[in-house]
């Protein structure tokens, strides 16, 4: 059936009517003044998702040009950064660093667990000559399902005197994530997550103390360049030609996002998710990440029952009832599937996906109590 | 009145509905096999475009992000780079080429000229070292209408064994472009042009020879790294999460560009910007780039006339006729005014266009017959 396709991968999430509505009309001229007027809202608007008073840059370029724009505006050659790895995007950027001519250290733990924060303090306690300068760290491990806890891993590396450059991909728009009250230096997101619009446009946001830093670097960056593009952001305007159908679909969803309240949207993720996680227990499937304090509230990492392939449960989910879930990257392919409950994600599609992920694995000869999941998600729900 | 915005700035240009109707629908996943195959129409289509064998990146960015892609794979410090500047976007090319520590020669032209091949080929002669390693240069310059003589020059370029790197940003998919046949090493686009579709995206090819070049650059560049895009391509993928929606829309954007083919397109440009010349004559206007033969066939430049302002001009056939035209650019704003019959127009938006302005100028006081214009593009059209 054509046009039934309902994503719950890490991204892109499904994206409102309104937003693709918008996204769909004629594109406006990039120096009018009505555009002008479409980016005021925005830049506003994103600086009370960022939790921030910096200034908010929007970049034509997917999450993983902000996280190089990140980096590649603050590291010389030679700088030492320490890296906070948990998984495939905790990695990404070491390897940024790395191509960048940085010293990198990596502090790592295996896959489905978090950083433990007295690990990095006794790091940074040992750095008593100050070599680590920037700590790149994870907010939400979109691989593992995996949540940093960003709050107190910052509030170490405010304490040392590093920059702390901080990836909110997958988590901002859905957890709590304060910039300034936590200090975080950098942080970058993407718009086919928690913004709920698609894939196409990243954001980065700098303390004053990265400020500092950036124009120290003496590495060149043209598109990337921070300072070119915070001058057209003050300027309501942007340093090229943007994406302007993205941007107005932008507008759209942070008027949304307003609406509704980051605390009452933060609440509806975790609501979503720990409902999720219930119903998945309820049908006897196995949670790669058993310990509900670290597991992530946006994407839910989950192991096939024996016998049963992560291949197999993806193609019935997809061929069967039109839904898209995530394998596991890398070394966790066909070992986990993700299910994303990201954005634009209400209680009746949780129902759906655990309705019909029963539904796959009763064809696929799993043995459960078939209604079991939904009935712990209605009751989870309810209680 | 709403939703009557006609652009005929350089860019972006009007969108086709049926690809506007791609873009509105919900975004599917990057990674799934009905995106490959959206991929793999997409890639072979625009070696069409492109006019070459070699594999053409698609960059989620804008044409300045794929200017940047260019310059930052192949410049190593202290590196020779002859930049042709013939306006704005020539100058962006040195600027890019300067960060990155070139030692950038740029030979300039006054706005409204075209490089001389015989300059070009004298300066070269003199390179008897072989010192220049790159020469730059802008198929059709935006901010004048210029359009350079690209074959002639980059048979010089090619013969001395420099590297050429086209800007291709307003000529692709309007005018001749070949790329193998005329021995382009290095050409870039952007999707707001000929493309017909939304800004957002933009492409880049490469030569073997640039290749050979790439490989041998010590810069480290991760978003825009040639390889690690290339890689993406073969397998009908992309790098990392692309714009989807804006890609969904391009392949239906390149279907009627195949549909048209290349030929009738470059007629139809050809005829248009001529048919446009000849009202604005008609009227008593005079071209900014009175030289038929440089003219470019995407972009006009007018002078206003005396005693009628630039802003008065746009703003008359913005507010009453719903037309947007460009002001210049830098020195040239409010001397001139540009109009753009770039991709997605026909005889009738020529026609609508001038008879438009002319009701504008008449509105503003200009002498002249009024209909004389939208006679001369009958006229010429028909004859």
């Amino acid at each position: 059936m054509r046009d039934k396709t309902f994503l719950m991968i890490p991204g892109p999430t499904p994206v409102p009517e309104s937003v693709l509505l918008d996204i769909a009309k004629h594109p406006v001229g990039h120096r009018s003044s009505e555009f002008a007027k479409v980016l005021e809202s925005v830049y506003s608007d994103l600086k009370y998702v960022f939790q921030t008073k910096n200034d908010v840059i929007v970049y034509t370029a997917s999450g993983t040009g902000a996280m190089d724009a990140a980096l590649s505006n603050l590291v010389n050659p030679g700088d030492k950064v320490l890296s906070l790895v948990i998984g495939n995007f905790g990695q990404r950027w070491a390897k940024i660093a790395k191509s960048l001519g940085a010293d990198v250290e990596v502090i790592e733990v295996e896959p489905g667990k978090a950083i433990n924060p007295q690990e990095l303090k006794d790091r940074l306690d040992r750095d008593v000559n100050k070599e680590i300068k920037i700590v790149t760290l994870t907010q939400n491990e979109t691989s593992t399902g995996v949540t940093n806890d960003v709050k107190t891993l910052v509030s170490y590396i405010k304490e040392h005197g590093a920059l702390s450059v901080v990836d909110g991909v997958t988590s901002i728009g859905a957890m709590e994530c304060k910039m300034d009250e936590w200090g975080i230096d950098v942080l970058i997101s993407g718009s086919q997550k928690g913004f709920m619009i698609p894939p196409g446009l990243s954001f980065l946001a700098a303390s004053e103390k990265a400020w500092e830093v950036q124009r120290k670097c003496t590495r060149p960056d043209f598109y990337f360049n921070w300072e070119t593009n915070r001058k057209s952001v003050i300027a309501n305007s942007t340093a090229f030609t943007p994406a302007v159908s993205l941007i107005a679909g932008l507008k759209t969803a942070l008027e949304m996002i307003k609406e509704e309240g980051l605390d009452n949207i933060v609440e509806r993720h975790t609501k979503l998710a720990k409902a999720l996680r219930e119903a998945l227990r309820a049908i006897g499937l196995k949670l790669f990440v058993e310990d509900d304090s670290i597991a992530s509230t946006s994407i839910t990492a989950i192991l096939p029952p024996e016998n049963i392939s992560v291949p197999d449960i993806r193609k019935t989910l997809k061929n069967d009832y039109y839904i898209e879930v995530a394998n596991g990257q890398n070394q966790l392919k066909d070992k986990i599937f993700r299910m994303g409950t990201l954005g634009f994600v209400c209680e009746r599609d949780v129902i759906m996906a655990v309705g019909s992920l029963e539904a796959a694995l009763y064809k696929l000869g799993h043995k459960f109590e078939p209604g079991s999941g939904v009935a712990a998600v209605i009751k989870y729900l309810n209680k």
